[in-house]
């Protein structure tokens, strides 16, 4: 076979080679954040896996704790996204030859401030070498009320779209990364900029809302490659189509600075990675009661638009459709 | 910090970063072969994760069907040693840049054929790029009845040690795969030889004996890092020592021929890893029915000494003390 033949994405390569292994229900054909297990007369188990590879997911001088607590918080992200209390977790670190004591106590330094932060515990894991660079895989396990785990796909045309917080920080924090003078060139001052570099470093899971999104999300998702694309994805598993109005998505004020200064960078925050807000689908007559009591739970959201018939995403901007450059982000 | 400081074996590295982070009583301190999370009015579920590296717990061209059911194996052995019925795994893969369609082909066939041997089924997992090797990490998730789960720590003076199967075939293996001249030396017929290479190749979980274990195990563990050494953290984490009969240790007929040909292979043998067959405390009381309720289960065992009172596991051959060059094997 040629190695031309074996260049699939990562869907592809999921799709070809994996799903015909993924036979139990809870699994939803690994086309979802987590897979479930029914425990018999116990709560449903939520269980979920994301690794990070250094120089892939991370820069390679990002702080050990802020590595430490991006690894775990993208677990718990996927929790929240399926309305899941946290159980524990495990981590399995690759460590290259070349550790060092003081990275590691950084990364047990980040573990234990996020454990207190979440209130979870480490299970368990696996510490192996590599002749690789460093590689963190987390498994992350939750409880959630037996049945009541919002999948990707049960959307419906007329349900409306909300996100959490705001939208594009990581995605322009990452560009920032690699590209610091574009802080100039968006008249970030000080704070902003460093607001979007955080935000890029470790997320924000939303656990606080999982018995919200529990109780009234239709379907419901975490955004880790992109508002548009990620959306596209909760449509066409709920094989409905979506219009997302661009003017709606909130911004933080680093973001709507850096989009007034360079309107180019909209697509960045429209379509970058990593913000690990949920995008939720909530039928009309839930809608009221939803945003109240995600304002008791303390977590921002805001309608963005509406799952419709038909299929794709109609990103709009001022009534009129708005072209992208791209759709979506790949960490593969 | 130097990086002699650093060089931590894996025992202390998890001793030093992680154990403290391991606050559950489920967790067990990081020093069992699994965690155990309580479900409410359930099973608990039992969860274990293990990561292999190519070149590090493989060989770089060993099948990749091998390498799948190895990485799946090590897994369910470990759900075996704690008497759970599997619940379903998760599979991470950190892909090399030249990963090839015909191996990832074979590793759905080798999860394929094991899913069906061992009534699983694959429930999510990640798949990344690495600059680096090859690596799986997989995690297994299985119900245990409730407070049922035998610990290695469980044991106690006057307990009878027993194992399954028959030990150091992997270990002889594993030397055969590194010099292959061995097979003269050793005086193996071709069978013999298939035998050990196959059982280093592909372990065979116990997971048929997993009822008997949470019915009678005091104590247990699977046998991954060698007897001896394994046996000394059974003995440790239930403070009390024990005595092993080596001449008792069940032996293949390839591994007996081999170790009567070179008999400075019985250490490799004895402390070698990867055996992944299970070593067992067992009550004076329940040692008949424990026996014939393995027998029922198709599970050879052997009773092959006991825990005493004191500390440390003393080897003995013809009644008299046996010194071992090594006692531990470690992967790390």
């Amino acid at each position: 076979m040629s190695r031309a033949e074996g260049r699939l994405d990562e869907a592809g390569l999921i799709a070809r080679f994996f799903r015909p292994l993924a036979a139990a229900p809870g699994a939803a054909l690994l086309s979802d954040d987590a897979a479930t297990i029914p425990t018999g007369d116990g709560p449903d188990l939520v269980v979920t896996t994301d690794a990070l590879v250094a120089g892939v997911h991370f820069f390679p001088d990002d702080p050990a704790d802020a590595v430490a607590r991006k690894a775990l918080r993208v677990n718990l992200s996927d929790l929240a996204a399926k309305g899941a209390r946290p159980a524990g977790y495990l981590v399995t670190l690759a460590l290259p030859e070349d550790w060092e004591t003081d990275w590691l106590d950084g990364f047990a330094e980040g573990l234990a401030a996020d454990q207190e932060e979440f209130v979870v515990s480490l299970l368990g894991g696996d510490t192996v070498r590599t002749p690789g660079p460093l590689m963190i895989s987390v498994t992350a396990l939750g409880f959630a009320q037996e049945g009541r785990t919002p999948r990707r796909g049960g959307g419906a045309p007329g349900q409306r779209l909300y996100v959490t917080g705001t939208i594009g920080d990581a995605a322009l924090g990452l560009r920032l990364r690699q590209d610091e003078r574009l802080a100039l060139k968006w008249d970030l001052r000080r704070d902003e900029r460093e607001h979007l570099l955080d935000r890029y470093l470790i997320p924000e899971p939303r656990l606080a809302l999982a018995g919200v999104v529990a109780a009234y999300a239709a379907a419901s998702m975490d955004l880790s490659d992109g508002l548009v694309g990620d959306l596209e994805k909760l449509a066409e598993a709920s094989r409905c189509g979506a219009i997302l109005e661009a003017d709606r998505v909130p911004l933080s004020r680093a973001a709507a600075r850096a989009i007034r200064a360079d309107p180019s960078s909209l697509t960045d925050a429209l379509t970058g990675g990593d913000d690990y807000e949920l995008l939720l689908a909530i039928h009309p007559d839930d809608v009221d009661a939803f945003e109240q009591e995600a304002r008791a739970a303390g977590v921002p959201v805001v309608d963005v638009g509406a799952l419709v018939e038909g299929a794709g995403v109609e990103v709009e901007s001022n009534g009129r459709p708005l072209a992208l450059e791209t759709r979506s982000f790949s960490h593969f």
